[in-house]
């Protein structure tokens, strides 16, 4: 059966490519989209993304999650460093979970290197603009394999 | 005439008994409002229960209260550590209300043994699970009925 | 069998009532004793009441307690921000343990937010006068309600 | 070309004038909107003035300013003080930018002497009740007739 | 009867438009006595302009203000940061008084983001150059009309 | 009417004299009791002087204070830098308070420069050995002169 | 041979009786130089007196001393908190220093809990107005009369 | 002649091995005492064990050793974290001082991580149950043997 | 032609597989290596992989690669969070550089939320064991792709 | 069969009773050595007694041992307040572990009392010089008889 | 053409060889001052010496500086760990400027490690006495002389 | 006789003038060397010149020098900020000892303030390129110079 992983993209990352393209680049987020779904039917895994500016609904879409999808991705962006509800949302969920960022969080702003939700995932990625996103497609798929060894 | 009350649960809260027994129990938010239902119709207290994933709809409910209850209890979840929105709303609100909490909060990590709202609230009940929502409606009818006499 | 219930007192609670009426109330605690003895009895609890203003009698009377009483209430005053032996002797004992406070201690100065002992008890109930008491009783019986379940 | 305004206003800023009149005042939001609008029509300046409880709407308003506006003043209340998300939408804004607050929240307490904004806007004013929104009208009508000498 | 308005200028802005033009710009402190006499006159309001390098004369000059002036506004410069006796000054004037700052002292570095002084003031502005000013006799006046009404 | 003085010391002060006199000095606190009351005696003011290792005992003794003595001179010792419960017994008592230390606290250890009481007391004395005391006497009748007048 | 103490008062000083009284009282320095003068007279000690807002001019003061005076007793006000100056000045001065303040400083704002110089003195007065100088000279004139014993 | 050791038990000591036991062993104090004298007795030592929960009385032994003992070992239980007055007292003593503990204090919670009394004892042992009074009874005798070298 | 990369492991990484397999697994080091050159030579790219217990060995290792390697993947394990030799070291080299760790350091002790290396390498990736090492060939093979488009 | 301990020490310490015999006493490494050994080979114990200036070097040793020994002591010096390598390597290590050091670090500078390593070993003896090594030896030597029992 | 160099020297240096000369040494300022001449003079350079124990009188200084000298040598002495406004006066000065200090102030009282200065600064020399001086007026030579080439 | 000094360079410096050199310069440690030498040829003054990586080398070739130079130069690099070991070999060596850096460490980044061995040296020098070499020469020079007088 086919895999299928949820990923989230927390507030502001609808903006990628258009501003501020010295820290995030020049692709936006449609882009990464496709590049990440051109990239996960190769491998028979299905994607489904989203974004939200809104943390209540981010924490709506995690809720949402379980039955839906054996693998989550998130970019939080700017509610990774305050949210602690996001942090217990994710806590409930009991699937590969992977944080992802764009930039290298830590060699920016110090308040930008506290994450609150590292606790609760698998593995952190960050500072790979979209190839984040691909090397955590890849790295989900990598730990479901050895889970059903 | 019959006494109305408040109550509003903070995010993750719709998970209660669904994930992480370990830490919160079995028992389900639906039926913590039917316990509190019961309880409080044997004191003729009628309960409005709502909940919400989104800070900003707990802001607005919090807003909405002041004509329509004489009291207010809030389980304000992960926004307890961070809302400072929740508790400028909190402030402006002149009837007795209870902060309450399901587990100890002051048991677990750091982070959580901090609440921004608890200096506007008069009174503080947490680790006591179903039991929290209980014992803040005899709190609010007997902090009423001090105020009356 | 009847249940009891051990009620811990700490220091400069034996003036309740009798001075800074603003912060603590007028009742005295030996009103305080009364009412909790009159509720207690319509339960068929029987509550042993004691004060003192020295930290070691208080860690004392924890020590004695564990085949006397099914059930601990704490007030430990000015002692729950300084006393890590009232900690370790709380943490020796296996029974439901309530931590109380007349005053929402949180709304106070800056070195009462934080409680020695709260990690080592069951739950915390504070801001409510006497009824913080009254309140600490109920959720005792109800703890113990549930584990005989 | 008319130059035209948004005016953007945090939580709890809907219930100004109605209640604690001794921080905040017996001015209304809709009165403050009403004398604004008033003194920008004789410079000839349009303001959109708007007003949400939740943050992810605000960074949406944010985000759509680019083109309908020549300046934002943004009145972030209680998101001033923890809302990174919001700070990462202002960065994104190429416009002149000032954070306005209707207290002096300098003298108030010490969680509140910490703005997350401040960093991302060209100044600000705060202290000066409805005052502070007509000044920022005009700083910010400053600020573009320099630009454009 | 006409308003009179004291302008105290603290350390090292008698350099201001000579030096450092990137962070403070071209314009001299002698341009902007002018522009501010100017900007006043048309308002009926005569202001008394000084400066100096010396705490202590910045505090005999706020001492002697109370009968000659009817408000006052202050860029404390780099005193802003470090004097309790500006700050003790301050609080014996009972007119209004407006902290004023060229730059945006909370985009700079971290030790200008604490202002000793903003407890004892009316209000804060800052970060719109020579505007700073002149914005802030448009608040004093404002502040008398309203405490006159 | 004569006045009376309740003196306590605190931990350890019964060693005065005969122990680490680089510190403390050769008088003990014997010869201290003799000669602040040789010095009130000719004021017409008796002392009551007392002295226990034991926190509590400090704080029964100022609880029985408030009908028996006009002013408390407390050397809290040690206790000065921990104890909460000394501060509440202090704030309950409406009569001209004095802290005083033999020696200077603040050119000592870090930890000695603390003091949990001064905030509840009228004024402080330190560094003078036992003319601590003979000044706090003297300072307490000069207080109790200008209540009366 | 008859003893002479040099009395330095900080800035602000100047304005003793005349400003907030509420904090302060209402004698002036004036009343103060004249009382501590009517006190010394008894004792066969003459007291030079003086003030000054200017940090600097109190180090020079200071420096004046040596040959001058036999005691020093300093009320750093504003400067208390911040002058590592006044303290290297004082730290050169080899005659019994005292310093003092009208005020109890440790219950005030926290910043004012702070004293650089205390290091550097014989010991500490602080709390009782006037009479913090009266009781300082007689500090001064025991210790000398200990030294020369 | 013969030694003599003092050993002091801090609070809740006396429940050693009755309860906890993960954390402190099955071993009673009890039992320890007689390891210790037994220990002793072949090396010609004498023992003089006691155990107290209140820090006064702990001060009031360690006042009453000096002629009494020729070397102390403390186990001041919690107090090692909060006690100034016994620091304090140790520091008036000029005998081998030794402190211990049962478990390691250093890989318990952060707060166990600090001793108040390290400072003025001559070694530290911590972490070998009952073997950690017996370590210090041979280095007690080591120290002495030493200073009589 | 093909690409060569640098792999440098941190002290007691030789032990992986062998030691505390709960934290970092059954693999060893060596068979790391094996997979890490098996999935690099099908994509043409060779690894030079190593590994020091010294800190100044993986000083000099670092200084060796820029004309011998086009990528850097560093697992700094234990001098990830004191190394500051290391990040200098760093800062010179101007290839890809990837920070990694076998398991997820956010989620363990708090002295390994931080990193003294990640302000001077492109990205970091954490938490997936062995793949940790794949995925960041995976990554810096991108990079150069992206840098030689 | 025998025992055997191997015994690590530290930077620095080959110059023990060379050099600053105020603090680390006239013994010399070599003579530790010989009074450990002969102190061991009477309890039928062996022990491999090794020094290093080098980090990596002592890592090296700590992973050598398993098989090597029975029981570790390590005096780690400089490195016991640094090194987070030595920690991982000891907590790869299953045998008797203790911590020693020739002086009280606990009464010298403040970066001297927190160490990297004691989490990781079963007990702490410190300031007790030569003596430390010898109470160690006999310290594993009962951890380990207790073990076998 | 002959170079000239202002060296300003701060509080209480006047005072230099006369007190305090465990700490500062027997050599006065004027002997410093001479003893600088004499070696500039050999080198062509011609020095300012001057002295004040007055911040705002340094500004001034400061601020003459630019048109009439080359280099700047300043020992800001208590004025180094207080003064943002010396700080801001060198920012504006875009000449060699050298921070020197006659002891090792990193091996004094914390508060003496931190300099507000030493950022603005091309080089800090401390701990040579008199040498200071003379060092820094090479070091300012060298600058120079390699701006020139 | 001639004087001889060590010359101890830390981790990196043997890159110097080959990377960064917008931070470091141009000059390689090869021409600081013999720069260095011809200057103190000049002086009959032989240096020894080395350089590590390895924090325990620089301790060891510490170790080494006492009885082979009259004085020691030391540019611990990055050591500066995290060796206790060098601190602690440092403090063994009773010749003078200059510490230095090629850039001003204090306006660099944050952790570079902090010197762990600043406390260990008679004087520091930094920010003058290699001139901080040829001063730290002279200083030596002279600090002997004024020993032999």
């Amino acid at each position: 059966m086919a895999l299928k992983i949820q990923i989230i993209n927390g507030p502001n990352l609808n903006l990628l490519g258009k501003r501020e393209p010295d820290i995030y680049g020049h692709i936006t987020l449609e882009q990464i989209q496709k590049e990440v779904e051109k990239h996960s039917q190769k491998k028979n895994i299905s994607v489904d993304f989203c974004q939200s500016n809104i943390e209540g609904e981010i924490v709506n879409k995690i809720q949402e999650i379980e039955d839906n999808a054996q693998g989550l991705i998130i970019n939080a962006a700017a509610f990774t460093h305050t949210s602690v509800a996001i942090l217990d949302a994710l806590n409930t969920l009991n699937i590969p979970k992977i944080e992802i960022h764009i930039s290298n969080i830590f060699a920016r702003e110090e308040f930008r290197h506290k994450s609150m939700i590292s606790k609760s995932v698998h593995g952190i990625i960050c500072g790979f603009g979209l190839n984040s996103y691909i090397l955590a497609v890849d790295a989900i798929e990598n730990i479901i394999k050895n889970e059903n060894r």
